[in-house]
Formats: C-alpha cells, structure tokens, sequence
C-alpha cells in the first residue's frame, strides 16, 4: 500500500462546460507492469471522496486484479483533492470557482493518459466502484472499440433523480453552516461536515445493516460511536470545496448528452462494445438494481449479476469481506471470458 | 374540512423523562357524533409535522372512517405546534427547554381525553400514519383491553435505528444553520429549514417514484420545482425546534422501556390484545415492509398487508388516490371483523 503517485500533467484541458482547465493535472497510480504487447492494462478509477489508495483492497496477488498479471491504472477523479480539484488548483479556477467536471471529461482525461503516455490501445477491462462505475460506463461509451470488457459496480450510467436528491440533501447540509461561507472558507465549516457525515449514515448501509447492527463488524460499539466515528470522521477530513465539486460531478454528468445521442441514454448504452457485467448491491438505496436491470437491456449481451447481502451501497468499498469475494469472483470470471 | 379544535388540558402531566408539563395542553378534533352507547369511538392520532386536517382525506361519507357511523377523535402530536409544544409553551418549557416527550406520553395524554373527558371504554379501532403507526402501536401495548382493532400505516412499533439514522441527518442538516442558535432564534433558520426540506426529499418517496417521474402527477413539472415547491415549502412554515421535538420523540420512544417488559420489544408486542393488521408501503425507505413482518410475527392473529406501488412512505399520506383505496378498503375490511 502506498499514497505516493504520479501526475499526468495535460496543458489546456477544455470542458464539457465550456471552462478550461490549464493546466489539468490527472494523479494517478499504477499497480503491476505493463507488457510488451500492451496488452494487459486495466483502468479502474477512484469514486466520490476516494483516492486511489481506496481502491487497493481489490488489487493483489492471487486476486483478479492480479498485478503479477495485469498492469492496473486507478486515475484519481477530479476534485478528489489529488487529481485538479478546487482544493488544489489556483485562482481563477480556485475554490468554488473550480469549473463543472464531467465524467466524460474525467474519462477524456484518463484516456489521454492511457494513450498518449502509456501507448495502450485496447484495454482488458474499465471497472469501478459507485461514481467510478459512473466512469466504467462512460468510458464503454466513449471508446467502444478499446474498451474490451467493463464490471461497473453498486453504481449506474447516469445518476437518476432519485440518487440526485440524495446527493442534494447532504450538500444541502453542509452548505447551511455560515463558516461554509460560499466556499470561501478559511477555516474548514466542521459543523457542516459533520452533517454532511450524518446525513450520510443512513444512505450508506442498508436498513438491515443497521437492523443486525453489522457495524460491530467495523470495530464499533454502539449506533452512537459508529455516528461520530466512522460517518463523520470520514468527512471532517475532507476539504468542503472538493465533496461539492465531486458531487456536482455525479449529479449533472450525462453520457447521453453529445450530439451523437441526442440526450437518449438508451442510444449511448447502445453504443457499447465491451463485455459488460453491471454488479449492482441487492440492498444500495440509491443505485438500486431495478435501473441497472433496466440499463442492462439496453446494451448487448450485457448480464447483471447483484451483489447479495446486506451492506448496501458500500458493498462495493471493500469492507465486507463476503461483497469482496463476489466482485473478485466475478471480475475473474470476466476476465477470463474470451472476447473478439 | 376545518381547521378549528378542541384542547384538552391536564394541569399536571409527568412525563417518562421524569420532567413534568404544568400544564400540559392536548389539541384535538372529533369528527361524526358519538353514540349513546359509545361504541363507535376511533382514535386516529397525527404524524411527524402533521396536524389534524392533514388527517382528513381518510375521513369521510362513504369512507371507512365514516363520520355518520362512527366517532373519530384525532388528537394532535406533542410538538406539532397545537399541542402543547416548544413554539407555544411558556419557560422554563420553552422553546430547545420543552421537555422530551414519549409516544407513551402522548397515548397516556389521549388516554386521559378519552376516558376521563368522553367516558369511552372501549376503542373500535387506533389507526395512523408513521409517527401515528407508533403510536397505534403504543395504545394496543398500553391498553390492550380497550383497543379492539388497530391498523398502523407505514411505521413501526419502534423507530429503527436505521430510521433513527434518517431522522438524525435531517436534524443535523437544520441545526448546521448558525441562525438555529441552539434553538433560541428570533429570526427561523430558513437555511436550515431548506435543508431539511431537501434532506427529506429522497426519503419521502421512493427510487422508482423519481424514476418514473411521479411528482408530475401532483402539479410539478420538474425535479427542481417539486424540491422548492414541495419539499422545502412543507417545512419552511414550521418551527424549527418544534420540528426537532417530534423527531426527538420519535427516535426515543421504547414501548418496551417499562419495568414489565424490561426492554424487550417482543413481550410489548406479545401483550397485543387487538385484532391488527399492519400496513406497510411496498417501497418505504424508513419503515420497511420487513420490519413489519418481524413484529407481527410477535403479535397474536396479526396480519401484515403491504401496500403495493412506488410512492414509498409518502403512500400513507393521502396524496395518492390508488394508495388511499387500499387503505380505506383494509380499515373497511377490519372494522367489519368481529372482535371478542
């Protein structure tokens, strides 16, 4: 494990707003070597308030993100705070003021870096966590012919409306405390941030979770302790700027939204190539398997396979250790399914 | 339809804090004209920020809750700004100092109005929704010889703590406004009241209900208008603490929370005389369907009927005519069932 990392460093970076990142600076980390025939890369992205040391638990030997076999990319989102982000970028583009990112923009990005810095051409496989699912997607849609095979999990193509308010509900709360200040904090809005953890709770696990009170599997006591301990603790660190920038990313992305789809996402589904598992949680609250069966039907030969439990949306965060082997079962199935 | 009431005033009235209200003031509004026998009383309490008119589009000529048949009493909520409440209490009770009232507080206060002021034995039936289904509950516990049916609608016995979790996001989303000032505004924290409105709003309703864009069937035209113009709009002309008492009552109540059944939901449940049925709404996010079938399993002859369809908790609150027929047509069908 380790937080070192490189950046992908991209002079003048145009937006699906219209704004400019120059520079755009994409952090990320590589996992394994790369082949001489470049033939055994992975993409596998950060999610919402991740950095790319999140994703490490899915990456190991004797696992299918094997790096003794494969070379594995994790791009930082922006906005993580690595990656450009409003935390960490000058004025005119600083703090609030940092531009909307896409999805569409994050994957242009990682795929310049894909392309232009490692020179890979076909990749074995895009997969993702949640608004890294998000990414799996767009990145199938996108480059149809390079993407060979995509596992997007506990996520979907685009936020719906319902994942929207959620979204809005906790930035919402963080942005009703006054030192939040339009963004223009000197002092982080702490009040905020822990609103923003406790509008969290519920959303993250699964009414059952808390039913069992699994979080004593997590190393806590009581409701109260896994409260302030895990939900706010996990975002009184974070830079308020950057969760809102993320955010935004997730609720106003849509891969439908070129020319070439005319807002039908039915159409930008239909345009993907890549062998596709969807692996949906049984009990996630706001990415529910119902629409990943619905996006499924729209993409040929594509299969969902749900996540079973309880754990919710975080299934996929690696905590879990029944969720972990069925996505490590399942991305090894995929990866050993032959493709043209 | 009025908005007129009645109150009922208990001089002293302890409460299970150990606080006492002096004294406290009971609002309510009966509906159709009690009997010689007083046989045909109904007592049909209100919900979380609801008061007795929002209770009226299950009451009516030709309706289960028939005026012209039976005696309705609807007694107000503690906190709901007609009972007695932190917005309308004199100190050392006023405002963030109103005392923490239980469920079981507010059914020994209905209990009072009932007997002492109307000289009524037995109750046909205890419905209500949500916060109002808790309190069902609580009065088939407390006085299982008088209560001879019971229907709770989209709530639970006890709030989970998963519920807890949503109720504790919510309020910390309010109080996050610094105009909140731990209650004592002059001004209301109109931020904080937004919040809250949009912290609920993925809750209210369920994930299929926003898929399907069902807010257009109440007039709104998008997601945003439906976010400003129903769910901010439903608490910015609440009382901030008044909002806060109701959410404390309902994350604290324990209907077990008493020396004869020593904390034990399931002998609370156990001491059910009432012929109940519950129902919970197919696609609730806070109190679901599950929860229900769990307590019933502990309750003698009860029934757990779900309501079916997508609009989540929200289906017990009248707004949608498919949900409201099937609630009437169960209360019809309970009120018809022979009791001892």
């Amino acid at each position: 494990m380790t937080d070192s990392h490189q950046v992908f460093e991209i002079a003048d970076f145009p937006l699906d707003s219209g704004d400019t990142l120059a520079p755009a600076r994409l952090a990320y980390q590589t996992y394994g070597t790369l082949n001489a025939a470049k033939s055994n890369a992975i993409v596998y992205p950060t999610a919402f308030a991740d950095q790319h040391p999140d994703n490490e638990w899915l990456i190991g030997q004797g696992r299918a993100l094997d790096p003794d076999r494969y070379f594995i990319i994790v791009p930082n989102l922006f906005g993580n705070g690595l990656s450009s982000s409003p935390s960490n970028t000058p004025a005119p583009h600083d703090r609030a003021r940092f531009p909307r990112v896409s999805f569409a923009d994050n994957v242009r990005a990682q795929h310049r870096l894909v392309t232009e810095h490692f020179g890979i051409e076909r990749l074995c496989l895009v997969t993702g966590w949640s608004m890294a699912a998000s990414q799996t997607y767009q990145w199938a849609i996108s480059y149809p012919d390079m993407v060979e095979r995509a596992l997007p999990f506990c996520g979907a193509p685009r936020v719906s409306q319902h994942a929207f308010l959620f979204f809005e509900g906790v930035k919402a709360a963080l942005t009703a405390d006054a030192a939040w200040r339009g963004g223009d904090y000197d002092t982080p809005p702490e009040t905020g941030l822990r609103a923003f953890g406790r509008g969290y709770a519920a959303w993250g696990f699964s009414q059952a979770f808390y039913w069992q009170e699994r979080y004593r599997d997590l190393g806590f006591d009581s409701l109260g302790e896994f409260l302030t301990g895990f939900w706010e603790q996990n975002f009184l660190g974070r830079d308020a700027n950057d969760l809102i920038a993320m955010l935004s990313t997730g609720q106003h992305s849509d891969p439908a939204a070129t020319p070439a789809f005319g807002g039908d996402l039915t159409r930008a589904l239909g345009a993907i190539r890549a062998r596709l598992i969807s692996m949906p949680a049984e009990k996630d609250l706001y990415f529910p398997p119902e629409d990943e069966q619905w996006a499924a039907t729209h993409i040929r030969g594509a299969e969902v396979r749900v996540i079973p439990g309880i754990w919710g949306h975080l299934a996929g965060r690696g905590i879990n250790p029944a969720d972990v082997a069925v996505i490590d079962d399942t991305l090894r199935e995929l990866l050993a399914t032959p493709v043209d």
